[in-house]
C-alpha cells in the first residue's frame, strides 16, 4: 500500500490533520453520489492549492475527438466522457475581508473529514488562523439526497474565535468549468441562460454536440447561532457565473451558518424548456423540509440500502471499513433504476475512463447487483446491451464483419465505440464474450427464463456470429485460431490465441446453440420471431459447433498448463518478486514497449477464464495455473486482486486470499496503485464483494441451487452477508465455529453447503 | 495504375486539358525544388477549387504535439513537420475587374502544363473565357534557381484575345498559411514584420517553438509586349499579407507580363537580424540578371546534374520518363551539400511524413547518392546520424536501455523521436540496423577507410549495444529472440522474431566486432580514443558474438523458408490475386485490425533481408523465398516494388522485373497507390534508380571491385547509366546485343562482368 492516513473505523472514512499533498487523493476517496449525480470532495470555499475539481451528472457526456496518430479505418471516432458539470457546491467565505483558503492559512488545527457511510453524508471541521490573524472554527456537512435525487444540501458554519468578525458567505454557481482530460481543449458547455429571483439562482447550459440540457440551481439561507437571518445578498453575475454575497456580522464565538440547497435538473427527467421550473420545484421541496429533515431522510434511505447489502466483519476494522466503503461507493454510483445508465469504472469520482461502460459491468458488477437488489436491476443492465445491439452490429460491419455479427464496443455511452486507444478497441474483443456470459450468469442466478427468449437470444446470436467469423483456420495447427487480440491482460497487445479469449469464444458458440435449442423447444413462437428477425439459418449452428469443437488452445507440455497466449513462454520469465521495488508499478516506471514484451500480467487473464468456467476444470488444474501465473501478475488493474482472492480461497490458501482481499477492498483507501487522486475504482468494488461472498463464502449457483463452501480468514472472528436469491433473502453468517443460514421468507430453501444438500426453513437458524 | 493523364515524353512531364479532379495530383507531380526549398505546383493566380497548397523550406520544421490516446511512458513527445511556409508564388490576376480563376472560368482551352526536367522549369499555358466574357491567353513559367538557391522566378503573361483589357497583376506574399496535417490547430508561424520599399516586399516570420527565422520576399517587373513598363503599384498590407497591384491597360492581342522574383532567406544561412538585408541582396542579383538569364543558368545547372546522373532508355518512352522523373525529383530534394539536411519521404511535395528523416535514407537513398555524386554527399548523410548519436542514446535510455546503447528514432528532424504513431516508434527498431548497414555499404562502395575510425565506429558500438540488450533469451527455444517488433512490413504489429530484424541484429553485432578488430589492428590510436569515449569493455564483444551466434530465426520445414515472423503461418494464407479488386488497396478499404491479422505484406520484408545480405544466401534460397512471399505482397509502400524488381531480375524473371520497374518508376505519375495528391514518394525514387542499376545492370561491389550482370527488359532497345566509383566515372550501356563499358579517367579499372574479371581502359570502349 502507498498511503496510510485513513483512520480505521467500522462505518466511516476519516481523515485527521490537514496535508495539502493528500488533498487530491481525499477528493476522490470522500466523494459523494446518489446515482443521478456525483461530487468529488472538493472544498466549498476557495482552495488555491492543487485540486482536481469534479461534479458529474449521470448520463451527461460529450464525444470528444479521439487522439490517435494517423487515423486508420476502424479507429474510434470519438472519446466519450462524462463531463465535469457546472459547480454547485461553491461557497466563497470571506472573513474580515480575507478569503478563507486552507492553502494560505497561517495555521490549521483539528482538521477532520468524515464520510459517514451509514448515513450517507460528508463532513469537515477545522480551526484556522487566517493571514489577517482572525481565528475561525469551520464546520461543514453535505450530502446528495437519495430521496430527492436532484438535490445536494450543504450546511456550512463559521465561528470567529478570537474576535468579532464580518463573515461574507458567497454561494455561487459556476459554469466556467473544464475537463482535465480534454483532448483538444474544446468547449464542452454552452451556457444559454443565467437567472436569479429572490434567493434562487439558475444557470442553464447544454453540452456541445450531445445537447444534454441541464439547469444548475441554488438557494441559500443564513443563520446565526441557528436562528434564521433575513439578509439581502449582493448579486454578482458574469458570463458563466452567478453568486450571492451575504454579509453576516458575528460576535466572537457566535456561529454564522449557511444552508445551501443546490443541484441539477436535466432533460433526462424533464422537458428541456422546463428545467428552471423543475429546479424551482426541487428547491421548494428541499427548502420546505430544511437541512435537518433532509438529512434524516438521507439516513433512512441509506439504512434501507444497508439492510440488504451490508457485509459485516467482526474482529478486523480495516477489512470492515474496506468492504463497506466498496458497497457504499457502488450504491452511490448506480442504483439500477434506469436501463439507460450504467456503471463507469470510476463512477462519479474522476474523469479517467470517461464515465463510460466497459466490460467491467458484465464481468464484475452484475453478481453484486443480482444478489443485493431486485433482479430487475441486473436485468436493466442486460437490457442496456440489448438496446445497443444494432449499434454493435454496425460496429462489426465497420470492421468487415457481415451477416448480423455484433462486436460490442470496448467503451461506450450510447452503443457506439468511444475509446481513446485504437489498439484496445480492435483487439480487446473478449468483452463480447463477457456480455454473453452475463446473460448466462443472470439466468443461472435468477432462474428468469423470460429474458433469453425475449431479448437475450438476439444478442447471443449476433455475438456467436462474430466469434465464428473472427476465428480463422490455421492449416499449420489444423485448428481454429483467434489472431491479433488483447486479453484482459492489457500488458500484451496483438497476441495470438489468448486462452481466455479463445475459451470464451468457444463457450459463446456452444451456449448460443444451447439457448437456440432451448428456446426452440420451449418457446417456439419466440424462436420463430427471432429466427426471422435475425435471419438465422440452420447450417449456421453446425458451423459454430465445428469452430467451437476445433478451437485451439496454446498448451505447454512442460508446465502442464494452458498458455496465456501462443508465445508467452518466449518471454524472459523473471518473477514479479525479483523486480526491484523502485520499478513498480511498471506502468509508471517502464516504457510501454518494455511492458508489452515482459511476462508481467496486469490482471487475471487465464485465471479469469478459470473463474468464469470453473466447472470445466479440476481443482488440480486451477492450482497449477494459479501457481504458474500468480508469480507474474502485477495486479496493476483494480480488477485483478478479487479474482486471485477467489481462486486462492478456493485453493484453501486463506492467507494469500486475505492479502488479496485487503488489496481489493482497500485499493483506494490505501492507494495501492499510486493513482487514487484520479478517482476511485468503482467497478472493481463489486469484485471486493465477490471476494467475500464467492471467495470466502464460496457461494455459487449449481443446478438451480445456491451452494456455499464457507471459509474464514484467520484474522476475522466472523462475517455475514445477505443474498437475494430468487425473491428470498438468505442471511449467512460465517464464524470460526461454523456457519449459520437464515431465510427471510415463508418457503424453505434447499441449498448446498460444502456439496451437501441442506434445507433452510423459515424462522429457523440453520447452523453448520 | 490509377491514372493515365500524363503524356509520355522523354524529358518532360506533360498534362494536357484541364480537369479540376486532377488539380491536387498535378500539384504534387509538377512540384519544383532546389534542395533549399520546394513548391507544389499550385497556381499563381487564385484558384477557388480543391487545392493543396504547399511551400516548404528545407530544415524549417515545427514540433507539433503528438496525437496518442492515453500517453504512456516512452511515447514520442512531438510530431515534427516541415511547415507550409509563407506563400511566395501568389499573383492575383484581375481581368476587366474579374479575378482569373480556373475553377470558375466559362471555358478553358488548350490547358497545358509542362515540367521540363532537362532544364528544370515548370510552365503552364491555357486559353480561358472569364465569366465577364473576356478571352485571355495565359502563359506562365517558373523555377527555383539552383544557382541562387534563395530565389524563385516566375514569368506570367496574359494576352486578351477578344478585346482590349485592363489587367491587374497583384503579386503578394502571404504569411497566413496553415498546415493540413496540423494535429491541434496550433499557430505555427509568428509574423514579426511586414515591410516594403519600392517594388520590394518582405514578411519576416519565425516558427513557433523551434524559432526558425525566415524572410519571405518578392520584387516584380511589368512588361507589355516584352517592354518594361514602369507602373506604380497600389500597395495593400494587412496582418499577414502584403500585395502590390499593378494595373496594365492592354490592347487586344497585346501581352502583359509580370516577372516575379521571390523566395526565402533563412537563419540557417544568415544572422536572423540580417534576413531582410540578405533578401535585398538576393533580389538585386536576380533582378540584375533578369528572368531569361536566370533561366539560362538554370538550364546549365541541370545540364551538369544530368551529365552524371542521367539514365537513358531507348525504345520505351514511359520507362524513360519514369526514371528521369525519379532522378529529377531526388535532385530537386537533396543535393547533399549540408550534413544538417536529409531526405524526407515526400521531399518538398506534401505534408505527409512531416518532411522528416526515416530509414529510407540509409536503406534506399545512399546508393543513388554514392554513385551519382561526390562521395562527400553520402558521407554527409552518414554524419547526419553521427551528429544525432547522443540523442539516440538518450532515446534508448528513455526506453530502459543502458551502457550507451542507442536507438535511433524512427522519424527525426534533430535526432529526437518525432513520430505520430507510438507503435512504430517502439517496435520498428530495424531502422537501427539500416543505419549500421549504410556505414558498411558506404565503406564497401567508396573504400573510404577514414569514416569508420573517425565516426562510424562509435555509432556501430552504440547500435550493437542496443541489439545485445534488446534480444532476450528464450528458454523454450534455447536461442536469443527479439520480441515485440514491427518489421518493414508495417501491416504486422508487435510480432516476435521478425526475420529481417533478427538477421539485421545478428549482422550488426558481427559487423561491429569486425570493425572494432579492424580499427584496433589498423588505427590503434583511434581505437583507444573510441574505447575510452565509449567505455568499451573487452567482454562486451564476446557477449555480442554469443547473441549473434545463437540468434533465433523462425523457419518452416514444410515450405523450406524462413518465416517473416513466428506466427506467419497461422494466418489465412489467401494470396493477393484472390482478393477482389474492390478491396484494394487494403489500407484504404479494410479496417486496421483486419490488415494486421492478414498475411498481406505492405513492403518487402524477408526479401529486404535477402537484398541486404545476398551474399549469405543461395540463388535457390532467394527463389524459394521470392516465390513464397511475393504472392502475399501488396506493395502498398512505395519502397516495395524496387526490391522485388531487383530480386526478380536476379532470378532472371525479366517480365516480372519490368512490371515492378514500371510500378516503382511511375508510382506517382500513374498514381498506383491512390494517394499522389498527398505528395510524391521521393525516397523510393532512389529505389527506382537501384532497380535499373542493381536490378537490370546487376551492379554490385564485391571484394573492392565493381561487378555487373547486365540484363535488359524485352521492351527496351538499350539503357545506359553512369557510376561514380572511387573517383572514376564508369559509363555503362546495355543493349540487346551486349554491354559496353567506358571509363572517364586515366586509370584502367578491373571490374567483374557476369563473374568474369575484365579491365576497362581509358578511352577504350569495352564491349561484352
Amino acid at each position: 500500500m502507498n498511503q496510510d492516513y485513513i483512520k480505521p473505523d467500522n462505518w466511516s472514512i476519516i481523515e485527521e490533520g490537514f496535508d495539502a499533498d493528500q488533498v487530491k487523493s481525499s477528493e476522490s476517496i470522500f466523494s459523494i453520489g446518489n446515482g443521478a449525480m456525483g461530487q468529488r470532495a472538493n472544498f466549498e470555499e476557495l482552495y488555491s492549492g492543487p485540486t482536481f475539481q469534479g461534479s458529474y451528472i449521470a448520463g451527461v457526456y460529450y464525444p470528444d475527438k479521439t487522439r490517435v496518430g494517423w487515423w486508420k479505418n476502424g479507429y474510434p471516432e470519438y472519446f466519450a466522457k462524462v463531463l465535469n458539470a457546472p459547480n454547485w457546491i461553491g461557497i466563497n467565505v470571506i472573513v474580515n475581508g480575507e478569503p478563507l483558503d486552507l492553502f494560505t492559512c497561517k495555521k490549521i488545527e483539528g482538521f477532520r473529514r468524515e464520510l459517514n457511510m451509514k448515513e450517507g453524508w460528508l463532513s469537515r471541521s477545522f480551526k484556522a488562523v487566517l493571514q489577517n490573524n482572525t481565528q475561525v472554527q469551520v464546520e461543514s456537512k453535505r450530502f446528495l439526497s437519495l430521496e430527492l435525487d436532484e438535490i445536494g444540501a450543504i450546511k456550512y458554519s463559521v465561528t470567529p474565535l478570537n474576535d468579532n468578525a464580518e463573515i461574507i458567505f458567497e454561494p455561487y454557481l459556476d459554469g466556467g468549468i473544464t475537463n482535465e482530460d480534454s483532448n483538444w481543449d474544446d468547449k464542452f458547455w454552452n451556457i444559454t441562460g443565467i437567472a436569479h429571483s429572490d434567493n434562487q439562482a439558475f444557470i442553464e447550459a447544454h453540452t456541445m454536440k450531445t445537447n444534454f440540457h441541464t439547469c444548475t440551481f441554488m438557494q441559500s439561507e443564513i443563520l446565526v447561532n441557528n436562528k434564521r437571518k433575513d439578509i439581502k445578498p449582493k448579486i454578482f453575475e458574469a458570463e458563466d457565473i452567478i453568486s450571492f454575497a451575504y454579509t453576516v456580522k458575528t460576535q466572537k464565538n457566535q456561529t454564522a451558518t449557511i444552508h445551501k440547497y443546490a443541484g441539477y435538473t436535466v432533460d433526462r427527467d424533464h422537458h428541456q424548456n422546463e428545467l428552471v421550473l423543475a429546479a424551482k420545484k426541487a428547491l421548494a421541496t428541499a427548502v420546505k423540509s430544511g437541512f435537518e429533515a433532509l438529512l434524516k431522510q438521507q439516513k433512512n434511505a441509506w439504512s434501507e440500502i444497508w439492510k440488504m447489502s451490508d457485509i459485516s466483519i467482526e474482529g478486523d476494522v480495516k477489512a470492515q471499513q474496506g468492504i463497506r466503503f466498496n458497497i457504499f461507493q457502488l450504491n452511490q454510483t448506480y442504483l439500477g433504476t434506469d436501463a439507460h445508465l450504467n456503471i463507469g469504472p470510476k463512477g462519479f469520482t474522476g474523469e479517467k475512463y470517461g464515465g463510460s461502460t466497459y466490460w467491467d459491468t458484465e464481468a464484475y458488477c452484475i453478481p453484486f447487483y443480482m444478489a443485493t437488489k431486485d433482479q430487475q436491476v441486473a436485468r436493466n443492465l442486460l437490457e442496456y446491451r440489448y438496446h445497443h445491439l444494432s449499434k454493435a452490429i454496425e460496429n462489426a460491419e465497420k470492421l468487415g464483419f457481415t451477416n448480423g455479427a455484433a462486436l460490442y464496443p470496448m467503451v461506450t455511452m450510447n452503443g457506439e465505440e468511444c475509446h481513446n486507444e485504437w489498439e484496445i478497441t480492435f483487439e480487446e474483443i473478449h468483452r463480447n464474450g463477457a456480455i454473453a456470459f452475463a446473460i448466462y450468469n443472470y439466468h443461472r442466478f435468477t432462474g428468469d427464463n423470460s429474458y433469453i427468449k425475449e431479448k437475450g437470444l438476439e444478442v447471443l446470436i449476433a455475438i456467436a456470429r462474430f466469434w465464428y467469423q473472427r476465428a480463422t483456420f490455421s492449416t499449420l495447427k489444423n485448428k481454429y485460431v483467434i489472431l491479433g487480440v488483447t486479453g484482459p491482460n492489457e500488458y500484451e497487445n496483438n497476441v495470438n490465441n489468448n486462452f481466455y479469449t479463445n475459451y470464451l469464444a468457444k463457450w459463446c458458440l456452444e451456449y448460443t446453440v444451447d439457448c437456440i435449442n432451448s428456446v426452440k423447444h420451449n418457446y417456439l413462437e419466440d424462436f420463430e420471431r427471432i429466427r426471422v428477425k435475425t435471419n438465422l439459418k440452420g447450417e449456421e449452428t453446425y458451423k459454430w459447433i465445428e469452430v467451437a469443437d476445433d478451437m485451439y488452445f496454446p498448451f505447454s507440455e512442460e508446465h502442464n498448463i494452458y498458455l496465456q497466449q501462443d508465445s508467452f513462454l518466449d518471454k524472459e520469465l523473471i518473477k514479479v518478486d525479483k523486480l526491484p521495488k523502485s520499478e513498480r508499478p511498471i506502468n509508471q516506471k517502464w516504457s510501454w514497449d518494455r511492458i508489452l514484451r515482459s511476462p508481467y500480467i496486469k490482471q487475471a487473464d487465464t485465471l479469469q477464464g478459470f473463474y468464469f468456467f470453473e466447472d470445466r476444470f479440476t481443482l488440480e488444474e486451477l492450482e497449477r495455473h494459479f501457481d504458474f501465473y500468480e508469480p507474474f501478475t502485477v495486479h496493476e488493474s483494480s480488477l485483478s486482486p478479487c479474482v486471485h482472492c477467489i481462486q486462492a480461497a478456493k485453493l484453501g490458501r486463506m492467507e494469500q486470499a486475505y492479502d488479496f482481499y485487503l488489496r481489493t477492498s482497500r485499493l483506494d483507501l490505501d492507494d495501492y496503485n499510486h493513482e487514487v487522486e484520479e478517482g476511485l475504482h468503482i467497478t472493481s468494488m463489486a469484485g471486493t464483494w465477490m471476494s467475500i461472498v464467492e471467495g470466502f463464502g464460496g457461494m455459487r449457483v449449481n443446478n438451480e441451487k445456491l451452494s456455499f463452501a464457507p471459509r474464514i480468514p484467520e484474522q476475522w472472528q466472523s462475517y455475514s452477508f445477505k443474498v437475494n436469491f430468487r425473491q428470498q433473502i438468505i442471511d449467512v453468517n460465517v464464524s470460526k465455529d461454523g456457519t449459520t443460514f437464515k431465510i427471510n421468507g415463508r418457503t424453505p430453501l434447499q441449498i448446498l453447503v460444502n456439496d451437501k444438500a441442506v434445507t433452510i426453513s423459515p424462522d429457523n437458524l440453520l447452523t453448520i
